[in-house]
């Protein structure tokens, strides 16, 4: 996949440094490349819900983060890329301490990209996919006040 | 919509107490009925993503968890319910100070309960839709060690 | 909601006179408004799937002609209205001899615009829910050569 | 992937002669194996929407009744499964004379199977993915009569 921003190791990087929620909930970019990005989060108790798995928020957010960072890749630089809607299904209860996402883009249109993101939890030396999330994000103009597509 | 668990407002409320993800994120139980539930959230700094929207990670969380909540009303109090999968759509950047979110479910089966999520954000005097969702939700037996649908 | 096209009822009809799928498979416009359509199905035994019910394609068909031909109602009459994406849930299974679709538009945005539909099947004197979809549709240029989003 | 039904190809083959309106529109069973499932279509006028593209209610029953299909390998005989929701992406108009489409099953689980399909369109010697779907399905009773999970 081609890039329209060779620097988007930089714009990526602080997409998680600059998104507040991210960085409290500890999800860190681990590695990206044209077309995709890999995230990791060490599992805390403050990741979990009521049964003590880990929340399917979690879950949804390193999913939404992941895809939505990797988008920085096939987008130029001034541009702004929202998240429209996505659909995340979970396989099995998450019950781990720690999480691995790969983001995919499937289609880099002008307007729309549609990306894929599997969240899988460490079992002991596997891992086991825990989520899966099918994503659509819009490429809108880069300022922020009028951002709506 | 009726109910086999008399006792659900102290179900409910319990997965608020007891989920450590949705305390620290301070997503509140505002009110529950049979079939219904409805939630509010007071926007920190925290919640935000990067260009100083709510990141949309927290509109899922409160849109899974409110109807989560909400199944408690509709299925007996030793049953277990694990969100299946859900699809929410961002309809407008959340800029706001106050979220609320109702949660209404459309159709309570023996083993599948499909519900819909709706978060609206405050404006002055006004109140806009941000995000809608629709999730499926599982039944299972109470015990957690072999909770999987 | 407001409409920029006076003349949406002559285009909403031929959004179904026109399309080869629609017409063979019977669905019909029943009524539209700005921001609103209804479309009617008379169930043969052609919908049916292995076993005896109306099958999910010929309702998510319904679910998204009807939102795709509402949207008719609120982009000029120069725009291509193409499906992003949907997702569909089927709350029971659809065994009648009439269906009838409502879609309404939840957002319209300048490139983007999120709707609903939900599909009900006829029992008697009464009506049932079925299907429930939300849909995703994006606005492009006119030209249907270049129709990509 | 292991299966409970060793006969799966005579099931999975019969779900495509008993379903009336997929042999109506033409989708033949292509192979399949424990797991997943391939199936195929030649495009004809009849499946086309207003603008001269393969419909979307095309692509989803397809991606539908592909997965559906695909399940019969790892359930018993003697259970049903129905579709409880899907969600498609649609990432381009669809302008060919020939649909391809893959199911894949990502989770098999009690009474809960997780499934994807992918449509792709033939371009003279290439292939292009038109259309992507991840699929939640339920395993329920064989009675029909009471089959509602």
């Amino acid at each position: 996949m081609q890039t329209p921003n060779p620097d988007y190791h930089d714009f990526v990087a602080s997409v998680f440094d600059n998104a507040r929620f991210i960085k409290d909930l500890g999800i860190k970019l681990n590695d990206v490349g044209p077309g995709w990005c890999e995230t990791v989060l060490t599992v805390q108790e403050k990741h979990l819900q009521q049964d003590g798995f880990v929340h399917a928020g979690v879950l949804a957010t390193m999913a939404d983060h992941t895809a939505g960072a990797c988008t920085g890749t096939v987008v130029p630089a001034d541009k702004l890329v929202l998240t429209v809607e996505f659909k995340i299904n979970f396989l099995r209860p998450a019950h781990t301490d720690a999480l691995r996402c790969r983001a995919d883009i499937l289609k880099a249109g002008k307007t729309i990209i549609v990306a894929e993101s599997e969240v899988y939890a460490r079992h002991e030396a596997h891992e086991k996919l825990v989520a899966k999330a099918m994503l659509t994000l819009a490429v809108v103009a880069g300022d922020k006040r009028q951002a709506s597509p």
